[in-house]
């Protein structure tokens, strides 16, 4: 009898939505600038090079993302930002931060159908607290077995959470949007690996993985969450 | 034959030091203030009670702190401070992010001595990627079992943790400077603690623990790292 795989799960924009506050937040913070700075795309691309250079700093998620803003508006304005404009952009940090879970379509359903025939699990990155707070908030929580929040998502982190949790590679299923930090290194450890996109990639999880690892058999993409169970049974 | 305790260390402050560097940051602050608001005493004061107000959003550690930096400045200066003020306040973020580990006395040679002898990890609280950077900038991640960055160091989180590695709560001996975070989580839960004090007590980490507790025989304090492995000879 093969053995139950175990199926894990990334968390933002995997199982609710997340890109889409990033990108409500860049409207927003375009528009208070928008008497320094006119041009929106610029802005954004500004906004994103800061971001990408930060990262070594900061890591990922909301807390370096509102710093980054705050950076790129001192930049973009020659200093002449304003303090009040400033708060405005700690404000939708905190936005972002307290923002209601909102899950992706048929993600409730699927895991619900999942939990008790396969062991689930979730791996994420970005902000410990934060990560932790929109796991409770998804009323899901009580369906995994662990959830790990990491800093970063590369072949030995996953490995050391495998080993860590005695899980073995092969006899995993990622399920996950980015090809980057979802697909390629579980993939490269041996794993099966599922990509369902989001809407947005974020541009720092854009990458090419190899023929060889997508063309290994242990590689799926699904259009959406609910098609999940019928591609496990089959599998 | 008794069971050898696991010895769990805290991090900032335990091992190395950390306020020292939020202390030197209140002062470079207060500095670039000054023209604005010249009670430096009071200002630091001010970010204080910024700093509570945002730890439910922020949680703990130095992007956060960063933000409540920038948040107290835009308001102490009624909105005056300017951009190149808010930069260099990110700048002193970036800095903190990237200052060298500088290990407290005594702790390089105890870790040492005691590795082989007991099992070691570390419990701490803080910016993920930053709490990881310091461990393995420290020279000293080797010697541990493991290495947990929390949220929040309560009883529950101790609970969580202890469960996951396989630790009898009565067979640990927590290592630390707060009696808040390191301490009554610990004697709560039925584990030995040792509380070495830190020159500069966080104002948030203050708290007063119980009698009870501290009278219960499993609870100790030192002056100095060097004298926990004579303790655990007798204990």
């Amino acid at each position: 009898m093969p053995t139950v795989p175990t199926i894990i799960f990334d968390a933002d924009d995997t199982l609710w939505h997340n890109m889409n506050l990033f990108a409500d937040t860049h409207e927003r913070f375009t528009r208070l600038l928008s008497a320094y700075f006119s041009d929106a795309a610029e802005l954004v691309e500004r906004l994103e090079a800061t971001e990408r250079r930060n990262i070594e700093h900061f890591g990922y998620g909301v807390k370096g993302f509102t710093l980054s803003m705050i950076e790129t508006a001192v930049e973009v304005t020659g200093g002449r930002v304003g303090g009040e404009e400033i708060k405005r952009i700690i404000g939708f940090g905190k936005e972002m931060l307290g923002a209601p879970v909102q899950l992706l379509p048929g993600v409730q359903e699927t895991v619900e159908a999942l939990a008790g025939r396969y062991p689930l699990a979730v791996i994420t990155k970005g902000d410990l607290l934060n990560q932790e707070a929109k796991v409770a908030r998804s009323g899901l929580a009580s369906h995994f077995d662990f959830v790990e929040v990491v800093s970063e998502k590369d072949a030995d982190s996953y490995a050391r959470l495998f080993e860590r949790h005695g899980v073995e590679a092969a006899s995993v299923v990622m399920v996950g949007n980015s090809m980057k930090s979802d697909i390629e290194p579980v993939l490269t450890l041996g794993g099966k690996a599922v990509h369902i996109p989001y809407a947005i990639t974020w541009v720092h999880e854009l990458k090419a993985v190899s023929e060889e690892l997508t063309e290994s058999g242990r590689f799926r993409r699904l259009e959406a969450m609910h098609e999940l169970p019928t591609l496990l049974l089959d599998w």
